[in-house]
C-alpha cells in the first residue's frame, strides 16, 4: 500500500525539519529569522528522472545530488546555506522503498551540511518523476560573489579537477569503457556533486566574479564574460583532471565542455594570487589557474604551445 | 522552433525579475535584504497538467493559479509577499506560444501584487508540464498567524463564499450542467483563486489560528484543530454560498468539502468579533461565522435544527 502524502510528510520528512520555523511541516507556510546584517540568497533547480538523472540512480544518491547542485548555487555566491524547501511529483513507479531511501539521503546531507527542511510540497504524477528544491542561505550584506565583476587581467581559477562527472555520465551510459576504480570515482563524481561552500565563502573580499561549473567549463566561462563584458584566454593544458580522468583520451574534451562538474570558477586580481594558493592546503583542495580574463569578448582556448584551439563543443543546454 | 531556455528566460522572465537583488536572472541565486523586525515567510506549491489544472486551461491563468495558491500560503500566515521563484519543466508540446501567455499571466499578477520574479530554473520534461513555484513574504516578527493556536470558544470564521471551485472544476469535467452565467463564475474561480492576502495581514493579533481552504473546508479545520489538540462544531447551514452556487443541490457538499476555493479559514475569540466584522466592508468581502472550537478532537456538523450530520466526503489528498 503506497503511503499517502500525509503519511509521508508526517514518517519521512517532519523528522528532518528541525528548524524552529519549519513549524513541523505542519502550516501553510515556514518562518525564518534573517540573521542581522546578512541579506538571504535563494536558489532553485529542478530535476526529472531520466533527463538530470538516471532513472536507476539510488533514490538516496539523487536526494544527494538534487540538494547538492542547490548548495553549489549558494557556493558560487560566497553563500552559507540554512534549509531548503523540496517539490516532490511522484510517479507510480515511485513506491515506499525508494521515498524512505530518498528521505534517508536527504538526512544524510542535512547533517553534513547543518541544515533542515523548512517546506515544500509533495503531488503525484503519471509522468517521470520530478523534484525542484529551493535552497535558502545567507551571505553578510554586500559581500555576495556575482558573475558580473570579472575585470580584464584578473587570473582565472577553477577549484578540483574537471570532465569527471561527464565521463561518469558516459561510462553510466555504456558510451566508456574503464576499469573497475577510475570506473567507481567517475560515477561518484557524476552522482554526488561536492558543493565548494568552504571555498565560496572563504573567496569572499578575494574573488571578483564566480560561478559553479555545471553546463561546462567553457559555457559557464561565457556566461562570467557575457554578463562581466570581457573576454578570457584559458589554457587547455592546465585544466585539472583527476588521476581517473588522466587515464582517458576523452578527459579533455570532457574538462572542456562536460557539465556536472559543481567545481568553483572565479576571477582575481593577481595581487591576490597568494592568499587564494593559502586556501588550497586549507581546504584540502586543488585550486588552478588557467588563464586569464581579457578585454573585449572572445574567449580563446590555447593548447600547449600557446596556439588556438576550437574545442569540440562549446556546453550544452538543460532546456 | 522552439525557444531554448536562454531565449525563455532573456525574452519572457528577465522583464518580469524587476527586483534588484534578482540580478536580472543572471546569476547562480538571488539576493533578498530583510526589512528590519521583519520574519520571511516562505511557501511552495507544485502543479501538474492533468492533476492540479486541466491540459486546455488557459496558460496565462495556469501561471496565475500556481502564483495564487501560493500567496494564499502567505495570506494564511498573515504575510505580505516579496516575490518569487519559478521551476518550469516544459513539455513536448508546450510551444513558445504557450510560454508566452504564461508570461503574460505572470505580469499580470506581479503588478496587481507588486511582487517580483527573483529566481528559478527552466528544463525539459517528457512527461506532462510541471510547475514549482515558492513564495517569500514577510511579516512582523512573531506575529505570524499559525494553524497552532485555536483555543475553545473561539469562533470560526470563513471567509468570501464557499465550494464554488469544486463546482467550477465540475462543469469544466462535464459533471456539472449549469447556464451561462454562473458557468463563467464558477469557472473562474476555480482557475483564478483571489489570494485574501489584505484579510491575512487584517487579522495579525485578531486571529488565533488560520489555514486556507485548499483542500476543503472539512479537512482544512481538521489540519487547524489537530494542530491546535481542539475540536470544532460547524453549522451546514452558515455556510457561505455564492448566487451562482446556491441554485445547484450539490453547492452544499461542495462547500464542506470541495477543495481549491483558497479562502481563509480562522478562529478568535468572541471579543473579536466586531473588528472582525468591521473589516468586512473595509476589505470588500464576506466574512461569515461558521462555527466554534470545542474541547476534545471531533469535528462535529450540525443542520439547521441543531442536529449531527454526516458529511459524504471529508476531502481529498492530493497525493
Amino acid at each position: 500500500m503506497a503511503e499517502g502524502e500525509f503519511a509521508f510528510i508526517a514518517h519521512r520528512m517532519r523528522p528532518l525539519a528541525v528548524a524552529p520555523g519549519a513549524l513541523g511541516l505542519g502550516d501553510d507556510a515556514a518562518l525564518l529569522d534573517p540573521r542581522p546584517g546578512m541579506q538571504l540568497v535563494l536558489a532553485k533547480d529542478a530535476m526529472v528522472a531520466g533527463v538530470h538523472f538516471l532513472q536507476d540512480d539510488p533514490a538516496g544518491q539523487i536526494a544527494q545530488k538534487l540538494l547538492r547542485v542547490n548548495l553549489s548555487d549558494l557556493a558560487a555566491m560566497g553563500a552559507s546555506p540554512i534549509g531548503y524547501l523540496l517539490a516532490l511529483a511522484r510517479a507510480p513507479e515511485t513506491d515506499d522503498d525508494w521515498l524512505a531511501a530518498f528521505a534517508d539521503g536527504l538526512a544524510t546531507d542535512n547533517a553534513e551540511f547543518g541544515i533542515s527542511v523548512l517546506g515544500g510540497d509533495t503531488v503525484s504524477t503519471p509522468g517521470p518523476l520530478t523534484l525542484s528544491l529551493t535552497a535558502i542561505g545567507d551571505v553578510p550584506k554586500g559581500e555576495a560573489l556575482l558573475r558580473s565583476g570579472a575585470k580584464p587581467g584578473d587570473d582565472i581559477w577553477v577549484s578540483g579537477t574537471l570532465g569527471d562527472a561527464a565521463l561518469g555520465l558516459a561510462v553510466l551510459q555504456g558510451r566508456l569503457d574503464v576499469t573497475e576504480r577510475p570506473r567507481a570515482d567517475l560515477i561518484e563524481r557524476y552522482r554526488v556533486p561536492q558543493p565548494r561552500l568552504a571555498l565560496g565563502q572563504a573567496l569572499r573580499g578575494l574573488a571578483h566574479a564566480a560561478i559553479d561549473v555545471s553546463d561546462g567549463l567553457l559555457a559557464d566561462l561565457g556566461h562570467i564574460t557575457e554578463t562581466s563584458e570581457v573576454g578570457a584566454e584559458i589554457h587547455a593544458d592546465r585544466l585539472p583532471l583527476s588521476e581517473a580522468g588522466a587515464e582517458l583520451a576523452s578527459a579533455r574534451d570532457a574538462a572542456l565542455s562536460g557539465g556536472d562538474d559543481y567545481e568553483l570558477l572565479f576571477t582575481a586580481a593577481p595581487s591576490g594570487r597568494s592568499a587564494i594558493e593559502g586556501l588550497s592546503p586549507k581546504l584540502d583542495l586543488a585550486l588552478t589557474r588557467i588563464g586569464t580574463i581579457q578585454s573585449g569578448s572572445d574567449i580563446r582556448v590555447l593548447d600547449a604551445q600557446g596556439e588556438p584551439i576550437e574545442p569540440t563543443s562549446r556546453g550544452w543546454q538543460h532546456f
